[in-house]
């Protein structure tokens, strides 16, 4: 019987994870690639949006797209088949989150040169995947509409750490109780930076702004 | 305002939690109190199901409730005011689930004695609290229309261990692309016991009849 060599790759020691985390933003920075990390709840439309992003974006930009999940690949499929462009999906073998280290691990797979942006679909969680700094330049969460105007209040850590939040689902907005003014208010005293954006991947309503605003953030990386 | 009593607890040894959720599920049988733990993506409509549940069968039954959450007493005083009933705000300290220990410890603060049906709304995750056994004699998970059919595809051991799915918000149905046939399909091949109730906790549809599930398995664990 052949050898056969296992090892596991565990969760890595949270301390050396904003070590980590610098290094990759320094170095995308310095290639001149974006890296936004996207999170949110399960079925708050991550994947749809960022498909809606994408093809809003690829004829201007140079695009890839990393996509975790506990075992499957339909994200990333999902990603590739609509818009072309090259995607790679991590197994983070059921765990709630990716971290620095896993990201650089990832990123040894994954040839970044030359792109303009590098999006990263983080796991549908709007706990674990707060705690760790991946290594990109903004966080970005989603909030949808059918889930409530109260999220930031219980899951505040989530907003806290992200730059954006884009309210999501807005074209459903008669249809439940949900309050934007009162999540932009819950929002801005975790994070009083925050920017929102209120859109509907499904209509593509407020998607051009968001476009524009990934745009000027290339532009601000690339003249630091 | 009905009082809510909080308590912190932190994260126990992973080892140790099959035979605490073991001694919990004994003690719970002995003293005849069925124990269900709900759980979810966040804003599935856990909180406005316990609610419409509680109040459909507490003129029958002795009801306790403990709701998990990182740092907010919403939850569990969502539920007090609007029912009546003793809830119990279990803060976790940041992290994504509830195990056995941590249940065990939040049961020396609450007596369950002359209860029949203790409730536990886990936190709003389909990562960690499907690793844990609570001590729960049945596993519930809510799967909102909104959030899509394929969540079972992408969280896979949440269905695994789930022995009731009630698929909520119904009453949105023809507003998303959520294919219930499908849901069912995919969550059958993860669990082939899973059993289904299609439910509006809004509007009350289908509540009746997950209100005798209850009252059966109440029955079942009495007649062990």
């Amino acid at each position: 019987m052949s050898e056969v060599k296992v090892i596991q790759i565990n969760e890595s020691v949270f301390a050396q994870n904003d070590r980590a985390a610098e290094l990759i933003r320094k170095k995308l920075t310095e290639q001149g690639t974006l890296f936004l990390n996207f999170m949110s709840s399960p079925g708050s439309g991550k994947t749809t949006t960022l498909v809606a992003l994408i093809n809003r974006l690829k004829d201007t930009l140079n695009i890839g797209e990393m996509d975790v999940d506990i075992e499957t690949s339909l994200d990333a499929q999902h990603v590739a088949d609509r818009t072309g462009i090259q995607s790679l999906q991590i197994h983070n073998g059921g765990l709630c989150h990716i971290d620095a280290d896993m990201t650089a691990r990832a990123l040894l797979e994954y040839d970044t040169t030359g792109l303009d942006l590098l999006i990263l679909e983080n796991i549908g969680n709007l706990v674990c995947p707060a705690e760790f700094d991946t290594g990109a330049h903004k966080n970005i969460t989603i909030l949808s509409v059918p889930e409530g105007d109260d999220k930031p209040l219980k899951y505040p850590l989530m907003y806290t750490v992200s730059d954006v939040v884009l309210i999501n689902k807005i074209d459903a907005m008669d249809y439940f109780d949900f309050d934007l003014e009162k999540a932009k208010e819950r929002i801005l005293v975790l994070n009083p930076k925050a920017v929102f954006f209120p859109i509907s991947a499904k209509t593509g309503e407020g998607l051009d702004a968001v476009c524009a605003w990934i745009l000027d953030e290339l532009n601000t990386i690339r003249n630091r």
